[in-house]
């Protein structure tokens, strides 16, 4: 893949002013909306053509990346969407949203074949254009999602996006990618939130945090971030993460039984697992040295399923595309 | 308090050898044993009169640090203790274990006025003398039990200790002490060894790896800490963290329920909640200017309940100790 999209951006807060960033340092073309002076201002001085409105972008770019806010993405990814499907260039539409079922569902019919849903796994506690960083996606992953309606070439180009801003991409199913997301992101913020919120409710806060311990800073960390990402992602992603939820407390009823009952083993297995989880977790993280497939969707998505990851993008050949992959974990 | 006392230690591991270096570098005479022969060639070298056996360290100095793990640190506190109430010179004992009322209850009638249970707030995930590190200590907060029994002589002389070692001393009462941990510590424990292995038990654990989140390494960091400190916490603290599991979990049923049913706005309350706790914890760890007081036992407990922190110690007159106090979080 030579000749480089021309890249539309709808929105540069963060991950949009992150992108924008990456893009112009690999000396993509970036054409770019946002409402916010700051991010008109500081685009334009790294080149990207800011221009007024979503119509604009659609008509100005081969891939069009909608990264507004979680709460409006559906709405601008439907008009994104359909504003392509009637663009005679018909570009290519994704997103960046941590939700990838419900996204892909707002897409209109016609634009189906358009779309790639995505979501770069990066972010900060912070918001907007200034809090942004060319560096954001370097090394972390970007899912990917795969159905029965996308086109293998259009995911190849929206995956080298990500390969190029830094990121190993996952390809993957959207409805597994939201409940996996429910137990490793969306989870992760409501025991933060509950938490920190809990322990306000002692009879001494104060004091609880005074005695507040590392573990404690660790597990409420992002229950200080965005202000709204939690709630947004917990309502967009609803049925996965009370799914996750439940199965969470249940396991923590297992645990206070076998404390009170005194079964101490029981107690140590759940630690002793716990220990093993966090290793596997630890070692995927690890590199694996890649190696060259060629692969459809249905191999894309098993690929994924496998902890898999696209490390670099070769030609397309039917609905084929060679990608270099690697498999953190496995032996290689 | 300008004499130094001699300083025994009953164990040399992460905790034990890291305070062994703290007080070697601040000038203090330390008496330690310990069967590790790493522990006892490296404690050597630092000029630590490594002995056999806990007789000879009761004999030998003024006070008694019991720091062996928490699985052996009741029976080692009791046996301390019974040998510090026969010694002529009556030594001081402290313990260093994460519960304060299970250790307490185990020192003899004879020996509770000896006794000052205490916990520094400190730690990594490593674990044996090796780890160990004399800045360990260095900003982090030391609890240090007050009940009916303390003598405040002797809580000032092991507050002292902890002040050299670096640490902020929170006076608290031991039954609260264990309530407050077992929200700010041993939950964060549990939650993170259920979390770390609840995503093992996935239909693809493989891809859940792939797409964990910053938010899911921070949530399950400590479950790959210390092979059994996770358990030993929780069996030695079983009633009181049986509570806090209880009231996370209703915690999260409330969330879940909020979801399924469509109450969107409890569900940003809960987040917002949250977002509140966490910044008070922010709020709470910044310094504030210190003022001198004198307290007896109530009133350091007192100072505890309200965050209150005691960063250096003066004199003692009678039951009350001269301290310099800081209130973060409180304006001054």
């Amino acid at each position: 893949m030579s000749d480089l999209p021309v890249v539309g951006i709808v929105g540069l807060g963060l991950i949009g002013g992150s992108l924008a960033r990456a893009l112009r340092a690999g000396q993509h073309r970036v054409v770019a909306t946002t409402r916010s002076p700051d991010a008109r201002t500081g685009a334009r001085a790294l080149g990207v053509d800011v221009v007024d409105g979503v119509v604009a972008v659609v008509e100005g770019s081969d891939i069009v990346v909608v990264a507004t806010s979680l709460a409006v993405l559906p709405d601008a990814v439907a008009e994104v969407a359909t504003l392509a499907a009637k663009a005679e260039h018909r570009p290519t539409v994704t997103d960046v949203g941590s939700v990838k079922a419900p996204i892909a569902a707002v897409v209109p019919a016609g634009a189906r074949e358009l779309f790639v849903g995505g979501h770069p796994m990066a972010g900060t506690e912070h918001s907007g254009w200034a809090a942004g960083d060319a560096e954001m996606f370097r090394g972390r992953t970007w899912a990917l999602a795969l159905d029965e309606a996308t086109d293998v070439t259009r995911w190849a180009a929206v995956a080298c996006l990500a390969v190029a801003a830094g990121s190993t991409v996952v390809p993957v199913d959207p409805a597994e990618h939201d409940a996996a997301v429910a137990l490793t992101s969306h989870l992760p913020y409501v025991l933060a939130a509950v938490a920190a919120g809990g322990a306000e409710q002692g009879r001494h806060p104060e004091l609880m945090r005074s005695l507040a311990a590392g573990s404690f800073d660790s597990l409420t960390r992002v229950a200080g971030g965005h202000p709204t990402l939690g709630q947004e992602m917990a309502i967009e992603n609803r049925d996965q993460l009370a799914t996750a939820i439940r199965s969470a407390r249940l396991a923590l009823e297992r645990v206070e039984d076998d404390l009170l009952d005194g079964r101490d083993d029981a107690v140590a297995e759940v630690f002793d697992a716990g220990r093993r989880g966090r290793q596997r977790l630890v070692d995927a993280a690890r590199p694996a040295p890649p190696t060259t497939v060629s692969l459809g969707s249905t191999g894309l998505v098993d690929l994924g399923r496998r902890g898999g990851r696209v490390v670099a993008v070769h030609a397309v050949t039917g609905a084929e595309v060679e990608v270099d992959v690697t498999v953190p974990g496995e032996p290689s």
